[in-house]
């Protein structure tokens, strides 16, 4: 087998065996097939597309080429849940305790932010002392007592997947579906988990801006996870604009807490319990979507989600005292009040501008080596839909740095769209993507 | 400018700007950009096609890559011929010595061959002595001197476009119009012709199988002569069976010393007729084609043309008595003939399976670095259309190594289709591809 035959095949728009796909894939992590001959054959696919066989293969090689993680230490069904990525996505703190209160093991492995998107770590890491630096041994012993824990990903977690984002990165060939859903699944097939709840995101804050892109790529996703016999289902959920109301790392996860404590926003709280209804029904927790409803409705009003998120704070080196008292969160020292300077109705607050406007006030990484500020950040006072008078305040800009404010107000004022009319209300769940067997199951 | 964002405009199917393609061409020849993106470009042109304004930056920007040559101290209009390459092919030792005889300048770069087309240069060092290794100065004096000489391709002609097309090869990227005519054009205008007549092959022993494809590579080759101010014409010739009736070194050579004398094969005289006509009316010798190939049967005929080779010959260090005994070649030690065991009409040499078999004799290189044998080869008795009786001899096999025979005997049987009726003929000719302006002087 030689890797040019491999890139004229896919050229002339055949589809690649399972041993061509494990070919590539095992040769070009170890080195023997150059990294021009990889992104020939990455750029063919972007035009040829592959199948969903040639994309379950190609999800199993990136898989297979690290240490996939053995969690059948912990008891239980073990639901992961991931996603694509937002602006003001939260979930993974709120959700996180919220299951876990409910007796279903999260075993999460989660990632830093990039761009316009923040990372879970990040958030995290408001809480002074909190670590994800867990050995895998000390990751699942804390998943068996308290049902909660957080890791950071491994280096040896899919390394195929992680070599060859960083060349399609620089060669334009991030955007085929094959490409971005193996790439997920991938790492999420070897943390272990035995089921996967996918949060596949759209909206111009999302990967995917285009509703029908996001269903194509959640089914991608879906049909790889069915393959490989994994109880996969994705909810499409809305990211024209951020999520909930907080937009930085503190501030985001004082509002998991506010969640957590039942004052949620609207948004965001349907959002946690729409996933986590999912997440009870793929652990087998619950016979239905509706039940698991309940229950997690009743983990928050009891209590009992909060003082999860406190114990896992704790037990993985952070203070838990922060969990009842958010103020002590870390501060921005100053203020901004954006106002309206016009009346009428939001129609938009573009999810991705307010990412960058986050990104210019030192909230996010503007490369992996960017160093982000845990305090800064945006409070939106008023969601889309919403009617404004001239003066209202539209939103509160955190900010420290003096010389970031004035770039990151004009951007965050770009974000705004407001008319005379009442919007159209865009849904918060366009919908959900199963496999026909799953399909039953709900 | 980024590299990056090139490759995603080429994707998205825009065009590049003269600026981006600079920038592409002498970033990738300094090494600043890295052969993987370069790639990725290269897919993405493959898929989504210059145009013939893109094309042109790009054959411009590869031959500014290197030192173009001035040929400017040769007296006359010099005009280049380039074939895409055949198997028998030795045109150019028979034309070039036709047209020098008429008083046309000849300044020709040669290549060697590779796979299973020969090269000129290695048909020309069947002369013991013979050299292409001159200096650019030896080059034009003995072209002012004499009206021809041929010199071995600079490594410094248009560096790009080499290191450009040995990544093609590696990652599939080779069979694209633009890239394929920017390529062969950026080294015929870096060689500093002031004309070109192209010899487009077609059929299966050419780089262009269909001749839709050919008219389509000539077209591209004219218009971007065209633009760069250079008189071109492509003529668009038959690549099925071979040409003539000799394939391999020594045996080519002998062929065309056997055109100079006037007992050359029809179809390979009548191809250095056509050819040699337009490069005269193109270097304005003639003022139509006609006369110029009673020009060129005027210098068969007195002799004239056979004289200029032996001098050309002995100019470049060769032994010129071979010229006038051509029993004196490299001769193979053995021959086989290969005989017809059914009767009927010859519909076809296949011409690139005839190439593989000479090349199985040692007649051609397999890689770079192979020793080309110079006596052995192939000589037809028979061409397409041709009727035999069993037992007549099809063609005699001039081979050394006893262990090379079988195979090359096995290939060269598969290349024959022998049938009960008379064959449709395949013109030699199939067409001119010209630009306007010039249309109008033919």
């Amino acid at each position: 087998m030689v890797m040019v035959d491999l890139i004229k095949k896919k050229k002339q728009g055949e589809a690649l065996t399972k041993e061509e796909i494990y070919f590539f894939v095992e040769g070009y992590t170890k080195g023997n097939i150059p990294d021009y001959q990889a992104s020939a054959l990455l750029m063919a696919i972007y035009f040829q597309k592959m199948n969903q066989e040639e994309t379950a293969y190609l999800t199993e090689a990136m898989m297979n080429s690290g240490k996939a993680i053995d969690l059948s230490a912990i008891e239980g069904i073990k639901v992961d849940k991931h996603s694509t990525g937002g602006v003001g996505d939260k979930t993974t703190i709120a959700l996180g305790a919220m299951v876990a209160a409910c007796g279903v093991p999260v075993a999460k492995m989660s990632g830093r932010g990039l761009g316009h998107t923040g990372g879970t770590i990040d958030k995290l890491e408001a809480f002074p002392g909190f670590s994800v630096e867990l050995s895998i041994e000390d990751f699942i012993n804390n998943v068996n007592d308290i049902k909660i824990a957080v890791v950071g990903q491994s280096h040896d977690l899919a390394p195929a997947d992680k070599t060859l984002y960083a060349l399609r990165d620089v060669t334009a060939t991030v955007d085929n579906l094959s490409l971005i859903a193996s790439s997920i699944m991938s790492k999420k097939l070897a943390a272990g988990a035995d089921a996967i709840v996918l949060d596949v995101k759209t909206g111009n804050g999302a990967f995917m801006k285009k509703t029908e892109d996001s269903f194509n790529l959640a089914k991608e996703m879906v049909e790889i996870g069915t393959r490989m016999k994994r109880d996969t289902i994705a909810v499409i959920t809305d990211m024209e604009q951020p999520l909930g109301f907080a937009v930085g790392n503190s501030l985001e996860v004082k509002e998991a807490i506010d969640t957590l404590k039942g004052n949620g926003p609207a948004d965001f709280t349907e959002l946690c319990l729409t996933l986590g209804s999912y997440m009870l029904l793929l652990a087998k927790a619950v016979k239905g979507v509706e039940e698991g409803r309940e229950m997690l409705q009743k983990v928050i009003k009891n209590g009992k989600a909060l003082e999860t998120l406190k114990t896992f704070i704790e037990r993985q080196g952070g203070d838990g005292t922060y969990v009842h008292k958010p103020e002590l969160l870390p501060k921005a020292k100053h203020v901004y009040y954006l106002r309206a300077n016009e009346e009428g109705y939001i129609h938009d607050i573009h999810a991705e501008t307010v990412g960058l406007s986050a990104l210019l006030l030192g909230a996010g990484r503007e490369t992996k080596e960017s160093i982000i500020d845990l305090a800064v950040g945006i409070v939106f006072k008023y969601k889309v839909g919403d009617e404004v008078k001239v003066g209202d305040s539209l939103a509160e800009v955190h900010y420290n740095q003096e010389d970031r404010l004035k770039d990151a107000i004009e951007k965050l004022k770009s974000a705004y769209s407001i008319k005379k009319n009442r919007p159209v209300a865009r849904p918060l769940i366009h919908g959900i993507v199963t496999s026909e067997v799953e399909k039953k199951k709900i």
